[in-house]
């Protein structure tokens, strides 16, 4: 069986949990659109994502295939198992309301990942404070050894996935990201859809 | 009149206030030290030091002088005034007791920044998972194309220091490094001093 696949529209989020083992994939269906993702232990939300943790333990800046995502408790919360883009970002914090303002001198309220994640997390307790410093799955952050930043489309094409593994229960928040300048001037849906254990395991023998 | 020097003892930390405007200035006494830096509004510590933010407002990963170093919330916590040395590490996480037994594969318990910061910033109310990745003065990460990372040796000489003005009430954690990698195999103190508003102006006057 197919595993259902779900819709996140254009410029909105989701959030949902996962079991110990279960594969998520984040799918980018139409191209060149960004999905912020945040990680919270399910069983106590003070253990979250960490951009820090990550980038020392993988001693790497750009996750894809192989590599972990590891929590602020210096534990594994997921494991990348394929990468069909193969260009993520962990560097930039999700955009926020004052992303637009600050940066794009924006007069008036614009939608962003962070409010996308605040939205949905807020149901679970968490609130915007708490919200980390997001895997930005597809989202093309170029630099150079000067450590120069600028964010370009991404080079997602229809299709284009990413499938990670649990390595705990895992609280997760998920965007279709709002931001004109990470996605080539586009707003796009994002699909998901989550394996659970046995569905998987099912596979593998099949 | 020359301010107090405060003495950080080698694999040590401390914490303190500072108001609107103080300048602190971390100076490496002995050259090729570390030293991890966090940060929170002093009134309400939910808002503290953002390296995501940080990153995307600055749209640069080397932050040295006339950089600021931003909050969760979008705000400005502390300008960097002077940096004598110029390399310092915004992307790896404080070393912790982990860092060492998953990295080094230590056996026994290591002195760690994050431990010195916990155990600093637990007076002031602040849990160990409260606290951010730090802004890595003097630490010296070097990373490719690839964006693989490496961590070198600091290039700061004795006497170095980076002069930092607060933007907003602040409480900071402050540590001496306990990291081998970090400071080329050595343990060596960190020395900072305050300058209240008071007396920084009489010295732009005089």
């Amino acid at each position: 069986m197919k595993p259902l696949v779900n819709i996140i529209q254009k410029q909105s989020g989701a959030a949902f949990t996962l079991k110990k083992n279960d594969i998520l994939t984040v799918i980018d269906p139409m191209g060149e659109q960004v999905s912020d993702m945040v990680l919270f232990n399910a069983e106590d939300h003070k253990e979250k994502l960490s951009s820090g943790k990550s980038l020392d333990f993988e001693e790497c800046m750009l996750l894809t295939k192989g590599h972990y995502l590891w929590s602020n408790r210096s534990r594994k919360m997921i494991e990348i198992l394929e990468d069909t883009n193969g260009r993520n970002d962990f560097l930039l914090a999700p955009c926020s309301p004052e992303t637009f303002k600050i940066m794009y001198n924006y007069k008036e309220e614009h939608p962003s990942c962070l409010g996308n994640l605040q939205q949905h997390l807020k149901p679970f307790g968490i609130g915007v404070d708490d919200i980390p410093t997001a895997f930005n799955i597809f989202m093309n952050v170029q630099f150079d050894l000067n450590g120069k930043l600028s964010v370009h489309p991404p080079t997602s094409k229809a299709g284009d996935y990413i499938r990670l593994q649990a390595q705990m229960d895992l609280l997760v928040g998920l965007t279709a990201c709002s931001a004109e300048d990470s996605n080539g001037g586009t707003f796009k849906p994002i699909h998901y859809h989550i394996e659970t254990e046995p569905q998987h395991i099912k596979r593998k023998r099949s």
